[in-house]
């Protein structure tokens, strides 16, 4: 006897269709979908009763999603839980974190594996999965940061790919701790172009970005501000137009992280247009925050440091464009919390000291749909970029990031009229300050079904550590 | 009692996803679909014994597709049946033309009503409306040609837009013909702005090209390749940027149809990135013909005469770049057959005269698949480009170009190893020659639905003329 | 005997030096240059002696430059004398219109003569040719305007151009007037691809203008402001671009006239990047005056209509930018005056009726130098632009344009420091208002030769009607 | 008693006119210029007599340039003698290398003075004055090569600006040699910024290059048209786009050297479209050169192995075109010529062991004037790229790069009509071989004057080692 749970009357969303549609789940994946109304629908009720007259609790639930939408649960292909970065940890763990993920609509977490310098990738990836095994609400799996790339990590790079971990970050910025130069770079593109991997691009020229942070801290500029003025624009488009080059020469497809500024869209269209396999993804902040968020005065601009750096409002415009235009792919949160009090403050009086990164698993998928309530994009390029592409991207589709039958069952019920108010308060996320803090946003995750499995059940959680697998991944999916 | 199909273990390919799924039809719709081998699927085979003990023939149809494609039937956007063009008129018929459709995997053809100056559009539409009732073996709508703005046609485009004719064509070629002026495009795309119809427009400088053609002419040059030499590409790329700003200054979206030249493509890669709804339509030809036909000999060059012409073979890779990258989002057939003996012979010492079309209404989903198995685009790539977004771009989505619950039971079951040589002899276009004459490709239709009802059934045509039916149509649904 | 004149201690600028040397005029032309203070120099002096103790007044002329500049007399290779438009004339005539541009400091006018559609270009020549003849203080040439373009006047501009009308004006605006439809451009362009004739265009849309011209009025837009906006710059940029295509498919040059919008700047660099021998002049209304003109209130923004029209504030800096980058060539005035009491005023009540064009053939030179005070071009390169380039684009050089032995001395001796503010109340125009008024600028011509006879003489006119002569050009001499 | 020289009806061509002139020299600087036939080119001559019955033998010189070209001498802004590379030398030293260019038709080399690494910027200009001192037949001035930025190199650049030596290289290519990083040369030109001085780069990314330099000797290709393959355009273009914005952050202009790739002419149009101070230089190798040089058979190909390296035959026709819409200003040679016997053959076995560079000083002026003949470019075209430009880019100007009164004499008579061979075996450079060997070119020098003193006469050495002179520099002269 299997597990079955019917949602009927919502509007399905996916990143292709918006239909009326009574959707079956048997056994943590979609079984069938059938039109509202129709005899095959009403057929999904009948089948209950195949269970007897009073099946344990829990069996054959059926969930009214009438007004609702019915859409896949969200794919956070960028998350950073328990990152440790200048001399602290990101303060959402990998329970606190995926929690949160859940409360905000995201079923699924693609986080950052980090090989050291000097260790083995799989010394950082068992790390990583010591971190994760037995402690998530959702499913995750892994991307690699290589740090050091040598004839060793090379080959590490083959082995991994085939045990689904198919995707390799690597930095263009921060020279002596993740940095990589155009030789490793290029090595590593060579390699992923034979294994099928995908290479993720931190692009901001960091060694050129040193300098300037250098000055401006002799200058005595070292209020959370300077950190927007010294990670220059300019600096991250050029970064991004040597990413591409680099992969031209390599043969291999780019996946641009954190874009954040307008002339590094250029650069992304530029290449798309010459027909090159290179995607970009921007995050929440670079399309509802900006450098007036960094001058916040007594450091409260420290709550939005985070690399690359907030832009002026103009290039929010752009990056909205770039979403409609196709140029952007992806939306991520680059999900990456310290505190206010006693992590960001460790950079009182040298911004190069605060750590980078701000809160948004919880807030991602609220956020965009607030975009297509405020007409920046569609209800299905919402799906699209919160959910289908990133899942194909890395290589986790149909079983994520659309509502199909075969795929798993990771469902949010979704009301697009409830309003809430962001705040701290309220947030799930394990960090003492919202960077959305007071703002009103149209629309709210109900329910959310993971496998089947309900895990928060009409704005309850219902979920647990643990409930959460390892899901290894194919290679990209999204390649033309 | 209702009807209805079960189409068993084929893979159901949709512009998004490509899923092991069976498929349940009812009443000539999709009803629903199940994962291949659950119990959800088996269900739709239990369902059939509710019919009774010998249901009528055709009733409770299995049809068995392992091992074969399940997609959509094709959506050809632009057809010309019973064309008058040049004192003779297109070969093929609204029977004979839509049997052929069905023949080639499409199910819905939106052709073209034709106001002639002096007339309202009314006239021509309800002309076309006549030509086609009764006749069709599959479904279609209409676009209507514009071919004299007036304050009478700018309001007779308000009441079409609202009984379903929603997408209006304009020439900037052929002067004293279809030919409309910078101000009558404006006033229709200033008109399209309010009532949400979409302007489609032929983008050829056809004033230019006029002096060419004499020109060429008084020299003597009358074969069909001279026919290419004087629409230069220039002169296509250039009315096609002055349409796109002329959409610009009305605040209308615009589609380009049948695009040929790369600098065409060129032109509106440029206006999409910088976020204008600007579409663009390639054909067939195009993409597997060149002025490599036009110059055959003996008047042969004839059957290849169609406007905007063929272009040199090195355009084909920027057409297949252009669709990779979506710059250019359908590709349609221009369908407008010509019988060499006696119509395209019109011409002969004067390739001005040749009437201007091809034949290939039959020929496109297997020409796109065949692109597939060529590497040039991704399946689900194929279903966009030739069902779902022409579906979507004139406001028939979901009801055509997918398989979806609720959506019109269009469906084709593809063997994509099937092997065909496609011939003149073996089509079933009333035409007395292929453009693809002798052309090997792989992948062949062996059965189609139209809204559930059997057309062609392994091969043999099952269908009659009258089955097919007028489909208004919404407003676009591609806009961004 | 000859005349001979020597300007000494000036700092000689053209377009390529700036260097310290004494001028020697002999019979009106630059007999040589010798380096300040070298024997060579002070021999030009010795060289009076030779005609004898007591020279009659005026020979052997010194003109003291010291502390001031020597430049080139200025060329404006775009004035509309007497033109008559909209039922009016403008209100220079030849006698009134070039003593004001030699009080400005330009000794050179190219004027267009017009062909009234229905008449010969000869017939519209012969009547420009009457209206200057011994009227002019300063040299004048002719462009012919090309109403209407058919085989007899694609013969007469052979003619033409053998006798030294070079340069023929086409209107992609106007329709009715001096309109000529794209076939006739390109047949005209043709013709000037074989003759070495050079196009110059009128590049705005006027079709569709004319539609947006009839929709303001009917919505009741009545005032001089609405001429900008019905004006559009994408219509001057669509134009632009399609004049550009057109001239490519003819295989001839083009010049761009009285380019005011950005965007029509970025087709011409655009088209220049691809190596097109393509050019484009702007005017110092769009350098200096922007769409606050236009909306000033009182009807008095019908001083500033003109066409193209003024633009707002933010195309000024890319114009600026285009100067300095060559993708802009020349600064003409399309000087085209028209009295504010009775001549503006037919447009009160109907923008459409303002006769267009603005004073300011008195007013460049001035202007330019200003430019350069401000830091927007260097010295040489505002020689270059309102004295070398429009000579060369338009076959007059060396004979005009520079400071050369051999060149015509068309002299300017030009004080860099002293102050002086535009004003109708000294100016020498015959219009009752400036364009500029009140507007204060440092820089003033304070001598001007003509073929080495003083026009102005220490801000004296000592010129005379008649001393102009007409000058046959050659073809372009700016091709690369 | 000073030294006269007159040279008598020649067309003398700068880069702005072309005037039918007689040139007076006076103490070794142009004294006048005069029409010829004028009486004041007759004064010329008259002025002999001052000098009395008999002058000393060599004063009062005329020549008669009847039927030649009079123009200025050649500037070379990009010279290696005697430079270090490879463990072996540059095989021209001062005395050899400018004897040759004089042979040429140059008369003013900017080469470049060197600092090692761990030396001082002071060291390297004292080491190549010393070289250079008393050994030249030319004028010369020096660029220094930055091979370490350091905060005392930064404050040395300040005093060598002060003294004449305004340009500093760095490189993005050779890591362990010249390289600079990002930081290092962000911080130079942030300093050139302030000080005046110019930057020039080595636009190719080495460390990339290294990488493909490694694998391609791993694969066993060693022969030198790998040099070529590794190479790559687009590492040169995407440095030349690198140092670009690394330019635009520090707020200076930026000299691109010996650009060959097209890819990277479009980067710089790209940067030049948007107004920066960006200048590109090419060389005539990658004019009249390409990879078929590479590729000739026997180790042949290593007399063409330079860097960046020779280029597809496809890339010529964009460089010319460059050259003509002045994406690129200045042709300069890269002369750093190594002998084919035991120099070259150093690398056979291994391309990346050959010594870089090629002979040219000698053939440049030749060259160019064969582009004229071709057509690729105009006669004052020829002047500006070879003469005024390179003199004006490098603060020279207008003592060097034409022919003004004030300017030095350096003076070029230019047989336009002579036919020549080049060949190792006629020409003057100390080298084994010709990269031009057998190339009939039209158009040679046959006398050239050094302020005003003849190197050659009528094809005869007349000049001495020790009469060039070090020439200081004023900053930029190019920047708009």
């Amino acid at each position: 006897m299997s597990s079955r749970t019917v949602i009927r009357g919502g509007l399905v969303i996916t990143a292709s269709d918006e239909i009326h549609a009574d959707v079956l789940i048997e056994d943590g994946r979609i079984a069938a979908l059938a039109a509202s109304g129709t005899p095959a629908a009403e057929a999904f009720t009948a089948e209950r009763s195949e269970m007897g007259a009073s099946p344990p609790e829990g069996w054959g639930r059926v969930i009214d999603a009438t007004g609702k939408y019915v859409i896949p649960g969200g794919v956070d292909a960028h998350t950073h839980m328990e990152l440790p970065f200048g001399g602290t940890f990101a303060s959402d763990t990998f329970e606190t974190g995926t929690r949160a993920a859940a409360w905000g609509g995201t079923t699924t977490i693609v986080d950052f594996a980090v090989q050291s310098v000097g260790h083995t990738l799989r010394e950082g990836l068992d790390a990583w999965h010591a971190k994760a095994e037995g402690n998530c609400a959702i499913d995750y799996a892994f991307h690699m940061i290589v740090s050091d790339v040598n004839q060793e990590t090379l080959k590490e790079m083959d082995l991994l790919v085939e045990e689904g971990v198919t995707s390799f970050k690597q930095f263009m910025a921060y020279p002596g701790v993740f940095y990589s130069d155009d030789g490793q770079i290029l090595r590593a593109m060579q390699r992923s172009a034979d294994n099928g991997g995908l290479i993720m691009m931190h692009a901001e020229n960091g060694i050129a970005i040193d300098v300037l942070v250098e000055q401006a801290l002799a200058r005595g500029e070292t209020d959370p501000r300077y950190h927007g003025e010294v990670r220059k624009a300019l600096l991250e488009a050029e970064a991004t137009h040597r990413a591409i080059r680099l992969a031209q020469v390599a043969g291999a497809p780019l996946y641009v992280v954190h874009v954040s500024a307008m002339e590094a869209v250029a650069e992304l269209a530029r290449a798309r247009d010459e027909g090159l396999n290179v995607f970009g993804e921007t995050c929440p902040q670079y399309l509802f925050l900006s450098t007036d968020n960094l001058a916040e005065p007594d450091f409260e601009g420290a709550k939005y440091v985070c690399s690359t750096p907030l832009r002026p409002r103009e290039h929010q415009a752009k990056l909205w464009q770039g979403l409609r235009t196709n140029d952007l792919q992806v939306v991520s949160t680059d999900h990456c919390p310290f505190c206010f009090v006693g992590q960001k403050e460790l950079g009182r009086g040298d911004f190069s000291k605060i750590p980078n990164g701000l809160p948004g698993v919880e807030n991602r998928m609220d956020l965009l749909h607030q975009a297509v309530v405020d007409g920046h994009i569609s209800r299905r390029r919402w799906i699209e970029i919160a959910c289908a592409t990133p899942a194909r991207m890395f290589g986790m589709y149909p079983k994520k990031g659309t509502i199909a039958p075969g795929a798993d069952a990771d469902v949010v019920i979704y009301d697009p009229h409830a309003e809430q108010v962001m705040s701290a308060e309220t947030h799930h996320m394990n960090v003492d300050y919202s960077a959305y803090e007071g703002r009103r946003t149209t629309g709210r995750v109900e329910t959310v079904l993971s496998r089947g499995e309900p895990v928060i059940t009409e704005r309850e959680y219902t979920g647990h550590a643990g409930h959460g697998v390892y899901t290894p991944r194919s290679t990209c999916q999204y390649l033309n």
